[in-house]
């Protein structure tokens, strides 16, 4: 368990980045989706606080980050309200391939934060960076859910989950071999983030994978 | 924490109420569906269970309610089989409308229940009030979900979290207020599920917002 | 809380059956969909440790079994890897039938230790059957939910969750009258798979409950 303050510190902003980022994203998704004012808000909270909220259950942590810290929960109503407000009064249309930028980029923090609170726990490495999925991953799953889409996660053929796993691994890799904590976190969200933004602008697709015979 | 009687009696029955009607909406939702007498217990379950369920496991609570009192399990199914025994025997064929009416009266009861709890962990404000959102609507989403419909809480645009939002405030103002808990306890729970039935009654639909452009 | 060195062994005996049981279903049902090999290890490890996991959440025991074993989370990865270049090289492809085997078995077994789980903590009958049942059952909804199909527990008019309804309640009624712990759990299990496969086989299906009227 490691307690320096600077680590702690990066620690809590890289977690209100991610948070900030997913917010953006379901908010984004909400408006193309034409809901009224209650689900905006309802669709960013899920996508902000989701992937964190089901970590921390999975790692017993409490209290949870919006329990701990209530005033991100009134950050996020009062962003959501700043928002609709700019939105309208901009006519400004929001598109798929817009909300794809903050979802790399809580993609990545993400990942990074939730393989660094596993580590701290003095967990195996695999189930840290499975613990960075989960927490990168889920809040996307929910706000695609809500929506009524099938989640970005699943039917993008591009990496997605996969780029939190090859962040969360360095992570790991740079922990054991005695790189400080603060920078290997830092690495960590840049490599899984910046694969996804590296995925998105080249279209690079994942083979898909088919068994052989023309079974559906 | 309150340790009056009467307040944690008051707490029983209202959770207890709120429990009884959500399955009787999930009954009616099934019923409606068509699913077979075991799915009907299921979704009946689901949605009386699910919220409080969810609250618990984040307010870190345990035992559950139904744990603690499984009896209300068996209550359950008997209610189901006498149920589905009623309706086959008077050919009465639950419409959408008949389930509202439950749905809201558990709404209001689980929003103040669910409120009550968290300021009992001397929670702030915002968050006491989610966890009444959160436990009087999940039931509902899952049960929405199990059959394969948009979740109410997400597609009526008449108002229905922003009703259990409402009763959650109420209460915590007139908890710090002073006012005896059991009081707040009702007039939270009478103010929730009362907008509710307003808004079924009127019609009332939430202005949609809409961001400017055309983009879907 | 039963301490028999055999029990224990027993129990993760049956735990890793019926996790590597799932694993198999949710790769067939990943491959039938033609997901890329990310996704076909993201739905082999939701099926494998969704039910589980959630028991565990619900029970409040630590560490999961995927964190205190995280090997299994390595042996599912060589599975799915194996599994995808198997197929491949056989031209092997995945009816909806070829699932169904190892569901049934997957079934039985998460039923028993689900169910046994529940009784070690002194849970009432109901209860323990009933985390009996979502062990069971949870796994393969997240499977089907995931891959934008209806759950088979609900869709299916075969007999599904009853069947671990009735192996949980052989495992707690024999428990009772006192047959030893680990004979209890193999007859459980056998109990619960058995009646599954037997629907399968049979193609027995429950009678559809309708209430009276035409209504929708």
């Amino acid at each position: 368990m490691s307690n320096a303050p600077l680590l702690s510190w990066l620690l809590t902003v890289v977690e209100a980045g991610a948070t900030l980022a997913f917010a953006l994203s379901g908010l984004l998704e909400a408006a193309r989706k034409r809901l009224d004012a209650v689900g905006v808000c309802l669709v960013a909270g899920l996508a902000a606080f989701g992937g964190g909220t089901l970590r921390d259950v999975l790692l017993d942590r409490r209290p949870f980050f919006w329990v701990a810290h209530s005033e991100w929960l009134w950050a996020l109503l009062v962003l959501c309200a700043g928002a609709m407000a700019f939105l309208r009064a901009r006519h400004f249309a929001p598109t798929e391939r817009a909300m794809q930028w903050p979802d790399a980029l809580g993609l990545g923090l993400f990942s990074a934060s939730g393989t660094q609170l596993a580590l701290a726990q003095d967990l195996p490495g695999i189930v840290a960076v499975l613990m960075g999925v989960i927490t990168a991953t889920f809040g996307g799953v929910l706000r695609d859910i809500v929506c009524n889409e099938i989640p970005t996660a699943l039917r993008d053929h591009r990496p997605y989950a996969i780029c939190a796993f090859a962040g969360g691994w360095l992570l790991v890799v740079l922990q054991h071999a005695g790189v400080p904590e603060g920078l290997g976190l830092v690495l960590g969200a840049a490599c899984a983030g910046g694969l996804r933004v590296l995925a998105l602008v080249t279209g690079y697709t994942l083979p898909r994978w088919s068994p052989g015979g023309d079974a559906a």
